[in-house]
């Protein structure tokens, strides 16, 4: 993977492995993208607190990882999940991050 | 939209409208974003050519778009298309950028 693009981070597409909803977009350094794979649950890079973020550690809504695939320039992957606990990826208590449209 | 936390870009995750495939993560700022809305027509920011880049302008693969949401922190955008031309999104004539597994 190449992690220099971004001052060692590539974006993290996590998808809903039998939906195909994208539910999230986050960071992933190269230990957060090992630990995801050693260990089959999401884990990111937290910006703004700098360190590393097992998703649902403390909610319990982690992210089973079932697969994870990168691009044709090995700078961003898609994560195709299975939801844990009550199945909310976003903060705010929905199943996806992605609820509002952008319009002109 | 935020467009502080990547020096002014944001990541937008193309996504079929149909099958609901990630084809592809690209870059947008403000601008990009702006005309991806008002022509309808995925236009992302070039990273390596730091340009505009108008999806599939010369190879006629442009990506109509359906909808644009955006996540709970205004930083990252999925961007939902129908895809023209030939239907290859990728580079490599591939419908997806995402073809390759990580494994451990």
């Amino acid at each position: 993977m190449d992690f220099t693009k971004l001052n060692g981070l590539i974006p993290a597409v996590v998808q809903d492995d039998e939906s195909g909803e994208v539910l999230m977009v986050g960071f992933m350094n190269d230990e957060a993208l090992r630990l995801t794979l050693d260990t089959a649950y999401a884990t990111f890079y937290s910006r703004s607190r700098q360190t590393l973020w097992l998703k649902g550690e403390t909610s319990g809504n982690r992210l089973a990882v079932r697969r994870v695939l990168t691009d044709c320039d090995d700078d961003s992957v898609v994560v195709r999940v299975v939801r844990e606990g009550d199945g909310h990826v976003c903060h705010r208590g929905t199943r996806s991050c992605f609820t509002r449209e952008v319009r002109r």
